[in-house]
């Protein structure tokens, strides 16, 4: 079967007619040069990289996947065939430095294009894509934290990709707790520390994708408080300046459920020299600074991923017959179109609806990260983080989870062929299910937004964000006014869990993954009104009007679902 | 990590105090020697055997699994390591003649306890299961439409599985629509047909368990006319009764997703030699006379490895621990044990609970089908039918659907240990997506409930069947009332369909995937009613209501969902 193949019209669709987001970002100053042609070409260009060059290796990364092997003292690990030349093509081609700053070495183009780029990469090569899908993050804690010593030899060369980088957190026995990590940090004479411990699930910890490999770990030193106040962050390249190799080893690799292009390394520091980043005891901020970004990284692999597997099962039914659609007389074909089925129609529909809708969510985010950084207006930044806090954390926990099951739904249009390799789309599904474990697990996205977030605040955030909501809503439009009748149900159930959790505080954590969800159907709803009303202005209002209408049919009722739990919960 | 192993006691608690099956069977005349004791006794037996000789080996099928090569100009499969031997034991010890008449070589055994051996078995490990997964129905085949001739040569070795079976429907361009296969059946002067044309997606089309293997083959005569009423069936051993080699010739095996403890073969038949089975132009009678068993069957193998799945949560979150438990002073460890999270506590109770009320659901079914062969009484047999018509298609897709779903909650619960092979529950998460494919996807199960049961009788069939349902209820206990008002609900919604069929007929294929799951909350709610009741007679209570009450709060609330999809669309 074909390759997936990006369709930079839908993404552009969304991202101008339904967002308006060119002529918006151009009004920032940063990105006043930046014009909506200019956008459109890096669109473009981008999906060609993609299409090309990356998506032909997904196959291969899944069958030979990446190797160990131990050489010399350390472990090595060989890529796929095709992996180190696509990579070397993509850094040199400058795009992993689109999103950053001119002054070091990157383009200063608008994070949307970035998010289109890595969303367009996930859907191509999930295995591939996680070696460069870290180097943002480290880019910007490097900038915002390091020493400008550190900075004049790793910030461009992380900042370019010409040296990937990692994030080495989770150990055995601390993964969604981080405050239990034990890896240590001696100071030494020089400055530097001695980092001694052994860390898991380290994506890309060791390759030859790139010809140096930048470590940002977390460890304590020997005086540090238990707990994550006790964190420090340390980078520890692979290669020092004179060439030397680190005592970073990898030990082994994972055997996975799926995404075999990606070498999931258990790594052991062996008194290996590195530096602080940031101040000693805030480790955890260096790093969290990023989450936001991070985290609506993940939504987009989600989203990515679902429309690839969209496209597959999309094809696949035009192509296939199999019996006979109800209703319909006999035509000269022995069976009708799989499309045709009622059964797999609404199943491609909506997967699609999740799809647009996402992509609203999504680039909305990264329209607001910019806004934070760059706009003028302290209020309009204000309300830019608050979507950022309580968006976030339902796309990264909706799209992941939408990508496995949604993803599965799409596997069922293949019938018997759905589960054999050979087609692709079980691949998809394998590798799409550690986005709703890695990066926070989803359990954790749910606690986030309504303990962290909702009841920290007693729920005066998501009404805010409500009002803004309904005010870019297009009045008189059906699905607004049952936008509008959501948004109430989910402000009042949200009042009543501010109220009941005065009398009791673990109600919450029962509660949150419904109540995600309850969230997910309320911004799917608001999504798929506004790209609706840009629908309506268009020629090709079918394209986009068939999914919605299906959103309606058969996703959005989950909202009675969930609102039934929690009130369930609250009497 | 260690291997699934039954729980027999849970099994007999379902059996006995819910269901009240033994004493029930003892009263069918086919059964009288078979008392309660018989049947723990061989509950117990097959618990041992599943236990010690079939689960240690679901890891290995998974890691070798089938091999395929040539070999003197035919296809030859050698199964896992340890596999030929667990299967040679597992006949010799008379398992798979459990249910078979004591005339044809079998135990007479209720088919009851033949569904607790396979849902164990393939709990156990579903790749090995698939070989002995399909004898009784060829047992059942061969029995009631084969000549004596054939029966002679091949009835008693199929019921003792002394030779395993397959079942060869399906062809590349014919997969749930059966009418269009093409394979051929040319008659011969000796009485035999010659056989020529591709299979796909045998299970078990060849290997290296048993010592012949018997095919049943779904194929055409020269003057057949088109569709489904043109098929004949015919039997094709691998080995005749001299010895010599059939022309069914395995030309290669699958690549899948999971499973790769079973062969999934390509089968070439080449003028092979073989004889019909029952009458020409009936060949799908003689199949199809076997479905609800082995839609039964598939049902049991979701129930099982959605409880595998459980079972290897259950334990990882008793031995680790990841962060506090909110509200919870601090304890003298650093943190928590995951089974105390809520979010964790309340996937392990709900799958703990599907499990529970689909083992009600399912040995009931089982007991129906022996009620179907062996009662007295025509009423009482053309109530069981009625229960295996409409209940059959709901636990196919019901359990398989969950099995995979559920599957993947429980992987959930070990974090990023989950996604790593080592812990095995993505292997059963791999694994059990095949079962919402096979023996008719679920799509195909929800059309078969909705549209050729309920509106094919105007829904009395349903009514009736709920009047039932309901009389076995236990009055005044509050999960009682709530399931009287679902049925009610179901009820009124089906006469609304009923009447909507009768302007629209294309309408019940969109919403059959909602009525089916409709359906499906119905009667776990009625389920676990009866669990709750028969569990407040035992010391063990909380065993018992614990997944009950999270059943109620977060499972059937789906009701609400599927009632809002099904009447959004009525309207």
């Amino acid at each position: 079967m074909s390759d997936y193949q990006p369709r930079p019209a839908d993404i552009q669709f969304i991202l101008s007619n339904v967002l308006g987001a060119p002529a918006y970002l151009q009004s920032l100053p940063a990105y006043a040069e930046v014009d909506a042609e200019l956008m459109q070409q890096v669109l473009e260009e981008s999906a060609k990289f993609v299409g090309e060059v990356v998506a032909p290796l997904q196959r291969i990364g899944d069958e030979v996947g990446a190797q160990h092997r131990q050489e010399n003292g350390t472990g090595k690990v060989t890529m796929a065939p095709g992996f180190r030349d696509a990579y070397q093509s993509f850094w040199q081609s400058g795009w992993p430095a689109l999103a950053c700053a001119t002054e070091d070495g990157g383009q200063g183009l608008p994070a949307v294009l970035e998010a289109t780029l890595y969303e367009m990469l996930s859907a191509a090569n999930h295995g591939w894509t996680m070696a460069p899908g870290l180097l943002h993050g480290a880019y910007e804690c490097i900038k915002h934290h390091a020493s400008d010593a550190l900075k004049a030899q790793y910030l461009e060369k992380v900042a370019t990709g010409e040296w990937l980088a990692t994030m080495c957190l989770t150990e055995a026995h601390a993964g969604s707790d981080l405050g239990l990590a034990r890896t240590r940090a001696v100071p030494q004479a020089d400055g530097s520390y001695a980092i001694s411990g052994t860390k898991i699930f380290i994506s890309g910890g060791e390759h030859d994708l790139s010809d140096n490999i930048v470590h940002l770990v977390l460890a304590r030193l020997p005086d540090a408080p238990p707990g994550p106040k006790g964190l420090s962050l340390f980078l520890v390249p692979k290669f020092y300046a004179d060439g030397t190799r680190s005592a970073a080893h990898c030990d082994r690799i994972e055997e996975k459920m799926g995404l075999h292009g990606s070498p999931t390394c258990v790594m052991r520091f062996e008194e290996a020299t590195g530096w602080i980043v940031g101040e000693i005891g805030k480790g955890l901020n260096a790093m969290f600074v990023m989450m936001n970004a991070a985290r609506l990284h993940v939504a987009l692999q989600g989203i990515g991923l679902l429309d690839a597997a969209w496209q597959k099962a999309d094809a696949y039914s035009q192509e296939r017959r199999q019996m006979r659609v109800p209703g319909r007389g006999k035509s000269a074909a022995e069976a009708d179109f799989i499309s045709e089925h009622p059964a797999m129609r609404r199943i491609l529909d909506s997967q699609r609806a999740w799809v647009d809708c996402g992509r609203v969510l999504a680039y909305t985010t990264a329209v607001e990260l910019d806004v934070i950084k760059h706009h003028a207006d302290a209020d309009r930044r204000a309300q830019a983080q608050r979507w950022c806090a309580l968006v976030t954390p339902v796309i990264k926990a909706a799209f992941t989870h939408q990508a496995f099951y949604g993803g599965s739904e799409c596997l069922q249009v293949f019938g018997g062929h759905g589960y054999v390799r050979e087609w692709g789309i079980e691949q998809i599904v394998r590798d799409s299910r550690v986005a709703m474990i890695y990066e926070g697990t989803n359990e954790i996205q749910a606690i986030d937004l309504l303990v962290r977030k909702i009841l920290a605040d007693g729920g005066t955030g998501l009404d805010a964000l409500l009002d803004e909501l309904v005010s870019q809503l297009l009045l008189g439009l059906e699905a607004s006014v049952a936008v509008e009748r959501r948004f109430l149900q989910l402000r009042k159930v949200t009042d009543a869990l501010v109220q009941a959790n005065k009398e009791n505080s673990t109600l919450a954590y029962w509660v949150a993954d419904d109540y995600l969800r309850l969230v997910t159907v309320a911004l799917l709803g608001w999504a798929g009104a506004r790209v609706e009303a840009a629908a309506a202005e268009t020629t090709d209002t079918q394209r986009w009007s068939q999914p919605q209408s299906a959103l309606k049919r058969w996703v959005l009722p989950e909202f009675e679902m969930r609102l039934a739990i929690i009130t369930g919960q609250l009497s």
